[in-house]
């Protein structure tokens, strides 16, 4: 086999590795939602212990990386992708970590007399969760038009985020009961605007990746901005 | 000049970048607080401001390094110190970012009538930001044991982070007037753990390079861990 074959090979090897480990932090992402639907401790606990697999595969990819950018020496594009591919390794490894806190939101959740109904954290879910495919599917097929279209769900997320923190003051200032809970559901909501925001960063550095422009910070400081105040 | 030199030179630009990048994080972190204690909402926006400062520091890094990589093609430990850099940049970018979701809660609070006192909060800011530095301070001097160390002050934050979740839930039960700020303050709190977890993870990071021995994922799944329900 040619050192070139080779090295396309272990590209691909990285490649297969990064879209194992985004298709694992979104299933994540949905079983913890589920749990939260559902009540349902088990499936909870499940997601909490899936993180082993997302932190195994992060180093995984690093050490691929690392070795790829040791013995291949590679230049200009390759080198872009191999750096890159660390940066979404290590973002998706973060939105492992946010499907655990929504699981562990949910552990406590189960235990609350008053949790108030929310269709929009359903609707951020499906949306962030659609967006981390994408963002995958863009930087696989280095599609810049996809990785773009992320910023108009990620500014939907946003908005939800901003009306599901409206709707719970709404209920804890009614029944002080429901506080607790309410604080929950609140960073389950936050942890979701995170995950819309880590795809976004993903694709942003596909458009980079692409088109040689940086359109990174475009959103970042607006990015964990609270909702509006009432 | 040898090429040997010049490497070694841009190593150490590239060293200093990550310097000025961290101090420059850390004192944001700083006045987000400062300006929550004294409500003033001239510094809430200095420090908003200054994100743009610490964006185009990990563009600068960014670039330095895949410009090491490309034409420098370092083998061993200046790869991994390389790379390193790189992951340093972006956590410092996040801290960047916690900051200034700490001044856009103060903007917010500013506006409020009844914040309760927290002098937890304070305690927060000044062990994640001693904490920001020193782990700067291991990566550049390579010193494992003062990166270990910043475990047991991670564990710290955790659980001042805890209480302010348990002293906030009792003031806005007591006076629902209070949810809003308490919301505030809570996300404010929860924006400090996240400072010491970037600095935790840094820190963990420099102990594989010293070392060689994986120590991150320890702290990873309860990273962000909801504080214990009541």
């Amino acid at each position: 086999m040619t050192a070139q074959r080779h090295f396309h090979e272990e590209l691909d090897r990285l490649q297969a590795r990064l879209v194992g480990m985004a298709g694992l932090a979104e299933e994540m992402v949905r079983l913890a939602v589920e749990a939260l639907h559902t009540r349902d401790a088990q499936l909870a606990a499940e997601v909490i212990r899936r993180d082993t697999e997302v932190d195994a595969l992060e180093v995984e990819i690093d050490d691929l990386a690392i070795q790829l950018l040791a013995l291949q020496q590679p230049m200009a594009r390759d080198l872009r992708f191999i750096t890159m591919a660390m940066k979404i390794g290590n973002d998706l490894e973060r939105v492992g970590d946010h499907a655990v806190n929504i699981a562990e939101e949910v552990e406590h959740l189960i235990g609350s007399a008053v949790v108030p109904a929310l269709p929009e954290i359903e609707e951020m879910v499906h949306i962030s969760a659609d967006m981390l495919g994408d963002a995958l599917d863009a930087f696989i097929r280095l599609d810049a038009r996809l990785a773009r279209s992320l910023g108009r769900r990620d500014d939907r997320v946003d908005e939800l985020h901003g009306n599901v923190f409206r709707i719970l003051l709404t209920h804890m200032m009614e029944d002080p009961r429901k506080i607790g809970a309410g604080m929950d559901l609140f960073l389950v909501s936050r942890n979701l605007e995170r995950i819309a925001d880590l795809a976004t960063n993903i694709a942003e550095d596909v458009v980079f990746l692409v088109e040689g422009r940086n359109i990174r910070h475009r959103h970042d400081a607006g990015a964990e901005a609270p909702p509006p105040a009432d």
